[in-house]
């Protein structure tokens, strides 16, 4: 028996739209084959989200062919089949012996199937910065012939642009990491196990939002006193404290694609320094975005946010956020001092402004943000305020 | 102000313990540097869990020197001496500009923190199966008079044997993943979302067992009718519909180590066809467990589950488990036909027999087990049932 094809997040049209521009892309680097290996490019480009990426698999892209062909564990085969939007003959199984196999690897399958379509002599995209030194050297060895390109990045860039069903997906995740936040505020009490708030967290990310569902966990990170100068602990064994400070960075889920939010939370009254970080830090934030427009740069969203905090007596050393998409951050643009990459409509970034200023004192607020056509337009929701708990 | 060394799960003499197998290993090897880059092995040999591997860090680990330095971004600094028995002087944070840069990276301070040390020329060795073609060969090019040895997988065949202390961590993991399953069987019923399923076993793995708290999430599949013939789906937005079927893994958490178990749901009657599976795989999981013995082979357990189920009229094409421990599967012995590795006492596995047998048709059940002087103990205990849920 064969698995039926599940509900997809996008019409087959949008699929072919990315591939299409990833084709242009390929034919102007003079590649005919990519070979894609980053497991966020393949949910791009097919609608697979399963968890399958552990092991070798790769999406192979022909500029000859209207559609990529998945090669995969063979285990892994019919989820590949049931979400993505590839008709069953372009998703190949590779057999288990290839697992945990000194010799030979799911790679090996893949530069077979190179072959077999006549690539050998071909130019090939590879994702070379994803790639290990020993998967990399054996397509030099087994592909000697083909003139490699390096195409890393390549798709990331591509994907920084939403398409505006791309933007209601990330919208419908976003309304779930504010759900995540305003269940925290609701929980966070004196007394309460840490791991008992990211319960309440975590059940609130996975519930969603206006009947829309998370569909999967991104990362948590829950950094509380005296922690608040760390920012990628999930959680501790402590117990909250009178007089604690939280600081939660979370992302919801929809269909793969993140929105992430960072807020701080003060159990009793914050301190009068914690408070004038925070209003900074909201000034600064508000600045960043009427900074944001179609023609802007990287650069000027975070100079408008360093320049505000400085003004008020504060500085932060780490850059002012990144592109957000699939699997929460995308390695293109930065918002930093010197990044030049100009915005455009239906860039989605987090804004995130997390500031540790000491080891033992730091403070977070972030949105997840996209440029509209005139400016920005905040994904998450939730107040902008330094929660207060008691 | 500094931040003050948080509360350890193991003692400064397990850390030194560990060290000390490593660093005979490299005199051995004829290496006096060795670079940390797998974030399990980092875990390992320091503590430290806070998840910042998506951007460069290492372990330097020296045969002159009794503790290692761990090089890492500023950002993620003050975690790493809070969280690890390491003295505050082998911290070393690298600065935020290395961040998204494409010139340099935090592996260029490691290579400069090398030449410090006077390793330029000396045997220095690297994981280069976790590093990116890009990393290894900066590698080679900044050290072109060191001689690189390639370590990878040197510190997960350490790893693979247990001290007691970790055994202790992986019960208490156990527990966790065994409460999460029960709740499962408490939750499942006709009419709920898979998500709302999911809100209450990820807060089970957060609320953890016998007082002691969940410290991390891991990987958590849900793979329901007609999908049970996948294996790592995270869940789908799909009800729980009279007569599903539904195959869990999950993992509780412990400081970084995982304990993994599978267990398969009906609700209502399940087939005769699935009943004589599960029959047939509890069958085969105690013929496994029962050749679990120091001495025997990883290949022994696998065809003890093979024989058995082949006796029943099944198959099962996949690997039969793998080693377990820090972050899940340790890429080191697997549970399959023609693994030699022997078994030692206070090695584990994850005895995974999921088997998806046809596209649309399949079932789970595994155990985590340790090798005892004598046999196996299961250190997953929910029962070995499949669950009739009405």
């Amino acid at each position: 028996m064969t698995i039926s094809k599940g509900p997809q997040a996008f019409p087959r049209s949008e699929y072919l739209r990315r591939l299409t521009a990833l084709k242009s892309e390929m034919v102007w680097r003079g590649i005919d084959a990519l070979i894609v290996n980053n497991s966020c490019n393949i949910t791009y480009l097919t609608g697979y989200t399963a968890r399958s990426a552990y092991v070798p698999q790769a999406l192979v892209v022909s500029t000859h062919q209207e559609e990529p062909t998945f090669i995969l564990r063979r285990m892994d085969a019919p989820a590949a089949f049931h979400q993505s939007f590839l008709e069953r003959g372009n998703v190949i199984g590779y057999p288990e012996n290839l697992i945990a196999n000194l010799e030979k690897d799911g790679f090996d399958t893949v530069i077979d199937f190179l072959h077999e379509l006549g690539f050998a002599k071909r130019g090939l995209g590879l994702e070379l910065g994803e790639l290990s030194m020993k998967t990399g050297q054996k397509f030099k060895e087994r592909m000697p012939n083909a003139r490699i390109v390096d195409c890393t990045h390549a798709i990331d860039w591509i994907r920084s642009v939403k398409s505006d069903l791309e933007i209601s997906i990330m919208r419908e995740a976003a309304a779930i990491a504010d759900a995540a936040i305003m269940r925290a505020a609701e929980v966070i009490r004196p007394g309460v196990r840490e791991a008992d708030v990211m319960a309440e967290i975590a059940a609130a990310l996975a519930r969603g939002a206006n009947g829309k569902a998370g569909t999967d966990f991104a990362s948590m990170f829950f950094c509380s006193s005296p922690r608040t100068g760390t920012c990628h602990i999930p959680w501790s064994e402590d117990i909250i404290r009178e007089g604690s400070q939280i600081n939660i960075e979370l992302g919801g889920v929809r269909h793969g694609y993140v929105s992430a939010i960072m807020r701080t939370f003060s159990v009793g009254q914050p301190s009068d320094r914690l408070r004038r970080l925070h209003q900074a830090e909201v000034s600064g934030l508000e600045a960043a975005l009427n900074t944001v427009r179609p023609g802007a740069t990287c650069s000027d969203v975070a100079c408008a946010f360093y320049r505000t905090i400085e003004k008020n007596g504060f500085k932060k050393e780490s850059r002012c956020g990144y592109a957000i998409g699939i699997d929460w951050r995308e390695p293109t643009a930065s918002l930093r001092e010197g990044d030049m990459t100009e915005l455009k409509p239906n860039m989605t970034f987090h804004l995130m402004l997390g500031n540790w200023i000491e080891e033992d004192f730091g403070y977070v607020i972030s949105e997840t943000f996209r440029v509209t056509e005139t400016g920005a337009e905040a994904l998450t929701r939730a107040p902008r305020k330094l929660f207060e708990l008691c």
